[in-house]
């Protein structure tokens, strides 16, 4: 399952070379990730005050063409793997005015107490997670 | 006593108009801040460990000339009053290479506890802040 | 004319205290009026193309309440007050879940060219301003 | 050469799990790399009034341990390789008391015109920059 998202590029996140500048992608990937989880009744929010944390363990990200004051973004979110404590989630931004892809991102999620030491997803987490993932593939076949 | 800060203004605090935006002089009056108060023994960081939070209540701000990528600016910083429950602080930023004021501005703190309720200044931080302010004047003149 | 904007607070807007930190208040100000600016014909991404500018020159704030990670903030924004050079805002941000009133606002923007100098607002910009503001009060009434 | 620059964490970094936020590292790496290129002669602001454009195209980012507020971190940030149109910069994060690795980043910077299309590096710029990588390796054995 793919949740979509939609941001319009705020003054404020331009910068002079007049781009979105690219640290504002990592907050925008964050609202498409908060927005598919709590489209599937998990609310980070209510995560957090259970004492389950989800700090950004790992980034990749590539940018394929600049975004500019104004124009609207669509963030695909999907899980890509459920982990007992991480999970990665997949990201294509797309240009909504003539739908170029703008980015791709991978961004990996550890699973933390609030102390932030690692901890085991809660079971009912990391099954409503698995249940946005893509079926898992049979052993030997690459995931992408 | 006034205290003084340099920040070097980052390409991230840039927007399109090739300026620093606006909203980042609030973040270098809390460094100006934070540091006058380091420099008195009085750590910020401590002092929310403490159970004291010092939460914004009101910024007033004027920008007079814009600042640049790369530039230093230099965060003038003094107490200019301490109450049972808050504080302000008056900042003049100037560039530091040409002395220009480039804002000038006031922020009051309001005590707080952990949940958020106001609460008096603990006595040794009200009278830390107190030997940073300028001294009370008789009844009847104007503070400024 | 009021025109209203709804943001939800963002993971990313929150600082250490668990509130939204008072910086981004400026950002959904500015939302605000580009949002009201844009109902009324009048994009700020258009203008700026035409070589105005609005840098912001001055701000008061007030911060009543504080507001949390995914609560839903609606800024009201009205045009104050329109002068040659100038344009004064007024904003209202309530927390949409209860109607608080948790942020006051007042914040000017100066005209200027490309160069950052001072320029007369073009009379059509003037114009659609002014029909945003409320009616001129008899000369002696104070505006508020 | 490796060029090492230091932060301090802002409290305005911080977020509310209590650490800095993840999209700074970025901005620290900013930091990092325009610091690097100072002190070889190279200034990015001087590079983009000549129309050389070096927007980010790719992060990979791998969090390893939070850092939190007002804590000092030291950015080491060395030219990892350089290309006709590209340069990738290496990072290593330290916490500045005990000497952690922080975070681990590479960062690949496209050299671009001042519309955004795709230019060769000037010259002088390729060398200062392939000045600061190390040296090539006899080709079959793998740079890192």
């Amino acid at each position: 399952m793919t949740g979509t998202t939609d941001i319009r590029v705020r003054y404020a996140e331009t910068d002079q070379m007049g781009r979105a500048h690219h640290r504002h992608y990592l907050v925008w990937c964050e609202l498409g990730r908060t927005a598919l989880m709590r489209d599937s009744g998990l609310s980070y929010a209510a995560l957090e005050r259970d004492g389950v944390l989800l700090p950004v363990a790992r980034v990749e990200i590539e940018y394929r063409a600049p975004v500019f004051y104004d124009e609207v973004v669509r963030i695909h979110t999907r899980v890509e793997r459920v982990r007992s404590r991480s999970v990665e989630f997949g990201y294509r931004l797309t240009r909504d005015e003539d739908r170029t892809t703008v980015a791709l991102a991978r961004i990996t999620l550890a699973s933390a107490d609030t102390d932030g030491r690692p901890r085991r997803l809660p079971p009912p987490v990391r099954d409503a997670l698995a249940r946005l993932a893509p079926p898992e593939r049979p052993s030997g076949e690459e995931s992408r």
